[in-house]
């Protein structure tokens, strides 16, 4: 049973990793950036979105997001007051999200007119690691309160990631947060990554995020075909 | 492709399940006590676990663990120094434990001499859900920096569970933690379950907690067949 399954497994992944190819390739012809956002459950993913949002709203840049979420719609509905377009994906039981879903509720947006999408992933630190979901970046969120060993423990997550944001920095104290400890475990994991330090709470490290996305967003422009 | 999928894993599923049930048999006939312990990653499973541990060895209880971990036998170490006996289970990738690698995890240990058995379960909040481990009490963890919708948001998880411990208690204020939210969210996926609020850095609730280990290890030895 096991050959079987390893088989089957690697079908559904080619079979992924196929439409994720191309909604990448959709993204960047419309000169949009993809991030996919994946943590734990509990890591602060939400209200950090939520922070980024409210931001990039305020300051007229276009930006959308799908969230995952086994059940409930409460994140989109939290999400969606920050003003920007927000569609819920329920996986009703499955781990993680795929290219397949994240394509059909694209359905009826105009990628063009958007700078930039960000996809919630759910909550679970090992199973969304294996599915690309066209996103151009990969970004995994850890909290101060989940621990300094988790890169160690869940190397494939951090390996496969382009940025690590530390959330819930105003915690740091009270939950006596070693950040050397974090960092040298994440670049153990994978050198020379981009971290951040944030909170959405108090706003530290906010500015400092919000300046990599428009660097990454010229940076994928730089990609994008000539307009006819 | 689909069918093939639902088809394969109701096929593992029922692998797991007969296995799972042989091996609780195996405790029930040892007169062994068994406990599952699920949560996200950075619940504070393992420090629950080590508290629970010392406080059982210094009692003179004979209390033995299983860790599950994708990569690393840190936590192993970390439980061993209690003085129980205490074996690593490395997935390498897995989201999750299975009956088959319990059983051969258990091999050379004489269940007989055991009362307690803790398999501390990978950091995932959703797929270990749906694999019994032969365990007689599933208990699932949330601590108090995740937020008090995840019952909401995993339900399969907390609706298979048989208690709630909420870890990291001395955490609440800092956290902002919403106890009647939490507690109206877990009872509103689990109606009537037993939930204890703890702390294994100040010791709130464990005694608590420590009580009801010891009625359940009463309940289940009055099911245990009489020696010969």
């Amino acid at each position: 049973m096991k050959t079987r399954i390893v088989e089957l497994r690697r079908g559904i992944l080619e079979k992924n990793d196929k439409l994720a190819a191309g909604l990448r390739n959709r993204f960047s012809t419309a000169g949009l950036l993809v991030l996919n956002l994946v943590s734990s459950p509990g890591s602060g993913k939400t209200a950090f979105l939520e922070w980024t949002l409210r931001k990039l709203v305020r300051e007229d840049a276009r930006a959308a997001a799908l969230v995952g979420d086994l059940e409930t719609d409460n994140d989109a509905r939290r999400l969606a007051s920050s003003g920007a377009p927000v569609r819920q994906i329920n996986t009703h039981g499955e781990c993680h999200l795929e290219a397949e879903w994240v394509s059909k509720h694209l359905e009826g947006w105009e990628l063009g007119a958007l700078d930039y999408l960000f996809i919630e992933n759910v909550g679970n630190l090992v199973c969304p690691s294996n599915y690309d979901l066209g996103e151009q970046i990969r970004v995994v969120l850890l909290s101060v309160s989940e621990g300094e060993d988790k890169p160690l423990k869940y190397p494939t997550m951090f390996n496969s990631a382009d940025a690590v944001v530390i959330t819930k920095m105003d915690l740091a104290g009270p939950c006596e947060f070693d950040r050397e400890a974090a960092v040298k475990n994440i670049n153990e994991i994978r050198p020379g990554i981009r971290i951040f330090e944030t909170s959405a709470k108090t706003g530290t490290g906010m500015e400092e995020w919000l300046g990599y996305l428009a660097e990454q967003r010229v940076g994928e422009r730089a990609h994008e075909p000539a307009r006819q």
